[in-house]
């Protein structure tokens, strides 16, 4: 298996958060997506979406999209982390959970970074009254995702998954990316941050 | 089971033609979310993300996200239909595949017309130009559909799975809200709707 990333990306480091997890180390290759490598014909042959990361399976065989390349990962690795959850409502509530910090939190903080600043003006509009909007809105989930740690160890309950992963991330990009203060700000945020840079793979 | 649902809107629809499909029939309880209902102190003790659907399991127990939903009757309901797909690489295409559809389709798609129409205006704040770069980029996703479906049967490769459905309800998205034509601009998503509308489900 061959990864294509940009290693500094949050897509890219929510992928490689679980490959150390599950103790996976593929050959990469690093795409520079800022000066446009992705949009190459190379590149357009192999990716669907024309973003990184993308796991290449064999030459025929490309996967995009940072979760599926996660759920593939795992469906392959014998482990017993359960990292989408076990049971069918355990595997549910991850889900949901996951979807609730992508759609409330790092989709929202992606649209909010990138119309802010302007990082790639030049291949897409940028809307700063959208930038704006879409920081509140992500200041908005920060108390949801409180009161649930404040309940629940991890995200999606009593157990570490892949939705601790995309709210790590997302934490992350609320702090360096969007000047969103969380640590020592939300005590249950800031006390399931310290806990998970106690695994490998986080504290990178 | 009971799902709590608006059964016109675009995430309801999803969540049904999934439990048409495998026969499914849980009970059924209407929330005007149009009037605010799903905002109420009832809602709020019960519902994560305080939107429909919302699938409760017994008193105690109640899953949001459609996705979520979807992925937990599956897992509980004996079918040999693989709505999540069959293999660990099919399943990782169809989770590759239902995103894409999602995150350059539908979303972008709910935030055209929620932003261009201001039919949420009472609730959240409205950019008539980030609605009018979202449908912009909707309209660019149309062609990417259109050659995945010139090269497949279905939206994720030879299976009718959760991405057509997605599709499905993205395509209604775009001719019914947002007055984007796709049926006879495009041919080969114009005669994977007609197969699709011969499945239980997708005809209502």
């Amino acid at each position: 298996m061959k990864l294509y990333e940009m290693a500094t990306t949050p897509s890219c480091r929510r992928v490689n958060i679980f490959l150390k997890l599950l103790g996976v180390e593929p050959e990469r290759v690093t795409v520079d997506v800022r000066s446009g490598e992705n949009l190459s014909s190379h590149y357009r042959n192999i990716s669907a979406n024309l973003k990184v990361p993308l796991l290449e399976i064999d030459d025929d065989t490309h996967l995009c999209e940072s979760v599926a390349i996660c759920r593939y990962v795992d469906a392959i690795t014998p482990n017993q982390l359960y990292l989408f959850g076990r049971s069918p409502l355990e595997m549910a509530q991850v889900e949901m959970w996951q979807r609730m910090v992508e759609l409330q939190g790092l989709m929202p903080a992606f649209q909010a970074f990138r119309n802010l600043s302007g990082v790639y003006r030049d291949r897409e509009t940028c809307i700063e009254l959208w930038g704006e909007e879409s920081k509140k809105r992500v200041a908005a989930f920060l108390p949801v995702l409180e009161q649930q740690l404040a309940k629940h160890r991890y995200v999606a309950g009593s157990d570490l998954t892949i939705a601790d992963i995309s709210a790590f991330v997302f934490i992350k990009v609320c702090e360096n990316a969007l000047q969103l203060p969380v640590i020592g700000h939300y005590p249950n945020i800031s006390a399931w941050l310290q806990e998970l840079q106690q695994h490998d793979g986080f504290s990178a």
